[in-house]
């Protein structure tokens, strides 16, 4: 038996409390890690509202976990108490069914959530996983900005990874938030030539600090033009509505727009787009733990850090505040605040 | 100087007329080709209707030719007199830009269609194209029925070839039509398990005549939803408006919807549906020299022919008015029927 602190939301779009909670005893394949940061994620956000629907209330909140091993289920793989994990969006997935043995563990259709779906996260003292998901932190990782790369940093990572992305590719990011923000630091990192996308005019500067050879004001239809046939890669980090037919008409042949926002509205894809240049749009969540543990070495090497603003946890409804009314610079972390 | 009889479409939609065309000189790099066979394509209806707003008359359709080369410019390479080749919907690419010289030769901007953009087609006694383009037809391939593998074999075959599709996948064929049958018997080829969709009843003992494993109901959302999760190649090829998220929901992790069919209307796709499962969506139009050559050898293989209803060429109206009021079982081939 163990009890956890948290701060849970009781609601739908209620302040977070502080609470004790019960996590029984601990799963045979399970670990247990004492939280010295964790990140916020807009995803925290949408969960908290329930915007998609999937919340059971109270749940503590909270994916970008950064902590040390503090116990371990008899069948635990692979770490040892006080080692240094982080955990991401994925708690817990069933290791035997045909996505989990092919490596592709985050697409698992039995997997748990960290938040949201019955599991607490990392808003708290300790958070639980299973031990594939309590990723190995490398050596020389900053910790205190390590979190958003967990769940932030893998998002925008994966279409890297699974396609296998050239250095000398030509890669957009649409949206300079904190998805965005690291997929510049990551696609300038990998070697490729790298436009943001912003909305936001004052952001143009800190985007090329990031990496970014241009930028590219999102709503300016004679500036995406002019980009016509360019990009192999256009990754939309936001999820609001974009003029999509020009965004497709940016892509080279075989170009690929690349999908990690969650769009509310589907995305109109008109066939000739298509066609006319073998082009294709796709999308993807976060990462298999070997992509979170190849993300963290990737971004140790190349000391890629999210740019974060940090908060003690016992702050984290003004954070939340923080990062909803936009003006997160670029990404959040609470801070445990242990003795 | 050379002249060429052709059936010539003089304004949009109007029934085709025999005339004389003058061809000019041959071009240093052209070949001129006898007729024996041309396939009738959909796309000749949509160009003869102006569909696409690219056609400039008057203009010979027909770009699925079987004939023998007749004439060769000086700088013709790789081809000889009296051989047999065949030609398709392109007949020049500049062969210089950097989609030309990657092998990507149908997506070279400066290509020229063999129809409607100020070059003549294959509903007349000759053609011409740039060598490239004039595909050696391997032994022992079926003559009259190969003409529909130029156009409507590789546009179907194309994603087979561009994506590497295992033969483990799990198939589908939206539309069992000119360009589904074809696609069900290459799946089929290639070893693949196959589901043929289709809204025609009567089509379903057909398609399974050609190969398919499965027969859907393109109109029976419940059979539909019975097949989630299964596919891994969804190949569309119908041109009209479908349940697009029905559809997308077919398709098992990392599975692709792959559109040939030029649909009117902008295909809605919903993020969470390529997020979820990091799907992908994506078009092709036909292939290169080489996609073709691939093609017409592993249909010659494995005795792959499209099945076909013979009409003289003189009939080509009757034959126009046959596909366009969707009785074509299931593709069309014009036979030249010189002596």
């Amino acid at each position: 038996m163990s009890h956890m602190q948290g701060w849970a939301v009781q609601q739908a779009r209620q302040p977070l409390v502080l609470g004790e909670f019960d996590l029984g005893p601990l799963g045979a394949e399970e670990v247990e890690v004492a939280v010295d940061y964790c990140g916020i994620c807009h995803s925290d956000l949408s969960m908290i509202a329930n915007d998609w629907g999937m919340a059971r209330f109270p749940f503590v909140p909270g994916h970008e976990v950064v902590g040390r091993v503090t116990a371990l289920g008899p069948q635990a793989k692979g770490l040892k108490i006080g080692q240094r994990v982080g955990i991401g969006w994925t708690a817990e997935s069933c290791m035997h069914c045909r996505q989990c043995l092919s490596g592709h563990q985050n697409l698992c259709p039995e997997s748990v959530a960290t938040i949201g779906g019955g599991h607490h996260g990392g808003f708290a003292d300790k958070v639980r996983a299973h031990w594939a998901w309590a990723v190995p932190l490398p050596e020389g990782i900053d910790l205190p900005s390590a979190g958003p790369l967990l769940c932030g940093g893998i998002t925008v990572l994966k279409p890297f990874l699974a396609y296998r992305v050239s250095p000398t590719a030509r890669v957009g990011v649409v949206g300079i938030g904190g998805l965005g923000h690291m997929a510049v630091k990551f696609a300038r990192a990998w070697g490729c030539e790298v436009t943001a996308f912003t909305s936001t005019a004052a952001k143009a500067d800190e985007a090329r600090g990031f990496g970014a050879h241009h930028v590219v004001a999102s709503r300016d239809a004679n500036a995406i033009t002019a980009l016509s046939g360019s990009l192999d890669l256009l990754l939309v980090t936001v999820n609001v509505p974009m003029d999509w037919s020009a965004l497709m008409a940016t892509l080279a042949p075989h170009g690929r727009m690349h999908v990690v926002g969650v769009v509310p509205e589907p995305i109109p894809v008109a066939a000739f787009a298509l066609i006319g240049g073998e082009r294709e749009v796709s999308g993807s969540p976060t990462g298999s733990p070997v992509d979170i543990a190849t993300l963290l070495d990737f971004a140790t090497r190349h000391d890629i850090r999210p740019q974060v603003e940090m908060f003690p946890m016992a702050e984290v409804n003004e954070a939340l505040r923080h990062l909803a009314e936009g003006k997160a610079r670029y990404r959040i972390v609470l801070e445990a605040g242990r003795g």
